[in-house]
């Protein structure tokens, strides 16, 4: 892994990313030693970046960290993290600080191929999702929240959870946006409160646009779920999981899901 | 300062507190060589730990990195940062982890006297918290609504903010709990679904018991502030300032906060 370009494996004590959760993330795919769906990351860091007004680092700079890290593996996951670096004691943002990058890449997570095909169990988690319009969307450090929220999943041996927030609206998995399907029409939660807003699910509401499907943006029930003729979960390193089963839920064909789910597959979508 | 009980400045790029944030900290006084009201902020910081299900450290490691760190310096501020350390890929929480611990002394921040006797100003902060019930009231590395709220103050050019939570409601300054006197009486903020509840706010508690004076914990609206008596901010470090103005509010004699002050002052209380 490389930090601020240098081959490292450590960062200050004193750096805000570690202190406070001072910093932005990605996770992406590799393929060929080719980041997937790169100028879509790009641009979310720089949105996510300029939402904390923390500095973004131009694309050539991450891209030659990462063709820097890629001469043994091809395929493989990319994570980068920003923070706002180490900067004088005290919660606020001051001139002096210098962002610090970090970029690493990971081999592929070994999925189950019934996940893709069947589809997967949901664990409704009793964490609910706190609101803060701030920080919705964002992909920020701040995810303690997503830490109980996955360890409620594994407890129950889910390879994913769904998140309602403290109004007991569906948002998100712990690490997956979500899709239902009912009556040929797409619906995916809206996030201005909370929930983070991933490349895929673009790429999904991409997908809708160009086959004439309406997605619609908007506050949805869990009993709503239940109705679904399909539901989904997408994010950028396992790409689109079918849900066949979650409490008072259950399904085995995924018509519409795995048409999207071979879209997206195609990295030039 | 120390990496688990070793002199180094730098943690894991891998731990999770700077992946996730997956972590509590803690900020106290040192003077003379033995931190202050170490009972209250150990008991705290167990207390925080068990919230995340983290593992805290025995109170004699920790005492024995202060020491440690303390040949040369008397007085000044220990930060105690204790992560679920480094482990596998993932926000879930497995077996494997093991906790990092940081101790780090620093020097006492030069703090204007005019604080501690006419008192500060307060900006209202835009910034409203957020609520998670499952991490209110704990000292958890999740802070990016601190530091969003501290940047507001420096930018107001006041010393502390005033916090909201998004249902209008009181909760605390971005780095201090809140306590207003209105008729002998002490209200300070309920704080079950978002703030911090500080090891000074515990004392000012106590010191109301032991002098008879009533202390209630309960929701205050901003409004109610402009009745009040006395405003004033506590915490570890600072101590205990009043509130000589704010919107629509101005005070210049604090009798009973400087009463509360002088009290917290012996570190014997």
């Amino acid at each position: 892994m490389l930090v601020n370009g240098k081959t490292s494996d450590s960062i200050s004590v004193q750096d805000r990313g570690f202190n406070y959760g001072d910093g932005i993330f990605r996770t992406l795919l590799i393929r060929q030693g080719q980041p997937v769906q790169w100028q879509r990351h790009y641009l979310k860091l720089q949105h996510d970046c300029a939402a904390i007004n923390l500095s973004c680092p131009p694309a050539d700079t991450l891209l030659s960290d990462i063709n820097s890290l890629n001469s043994t593996s091809t395929d493989g996951v990319v994570k980068i993290i920003i923070t706002r670096g180490v900067g004088p004691r005290g919660y606020a943002i001051t001139d002096s600080h210098s962002a610090t990058r970090v970029v690493s890449i990971s081999q592929l997570p070994s999925v189950d191929n019934c996940n893709y095909t069947s589809g997967i169990a949901l664990h409704l988690c009793r964490l609910k999702l706190g609101h803060q319009p701030l920080l919705a969307g964002i992909k920020h450090l701040n995810r303690l929240e997503n830490v109980l929220a996955a360890t409620e999943c594994l407890e129950a041996g889910t390879p994913e959870g769904l998140l309602e927030d403290l109004d007991e609206f569906v948002i998100s998995g712990t690490r997956s946006n979500l899709f239902l399907i009912r009556d040929g029409t797409l619906y995916t939660p809206d996030l201005s409160r909370c929930g983070v807003a991933g490349v895929q699910r673009d790429r999904v509401m991409d997908w809708a646009k160009k086959h004439g499907v309406a997605c619609k943006v908007t506050q949805i029930r869990s009993p709503e779920l239940l109705l679904a003729d399909e539901i989904f979960m997408v994010n950028s390193v396992f790409g689109l999981w079918p849900i066949g089963e979650m409490a008072g839920y259950k399904r085995s064909k995924h018509p519409i899901s795995w048409k999207i789910q071979e879209w997206l597959n195609d990295e030039n979508h």
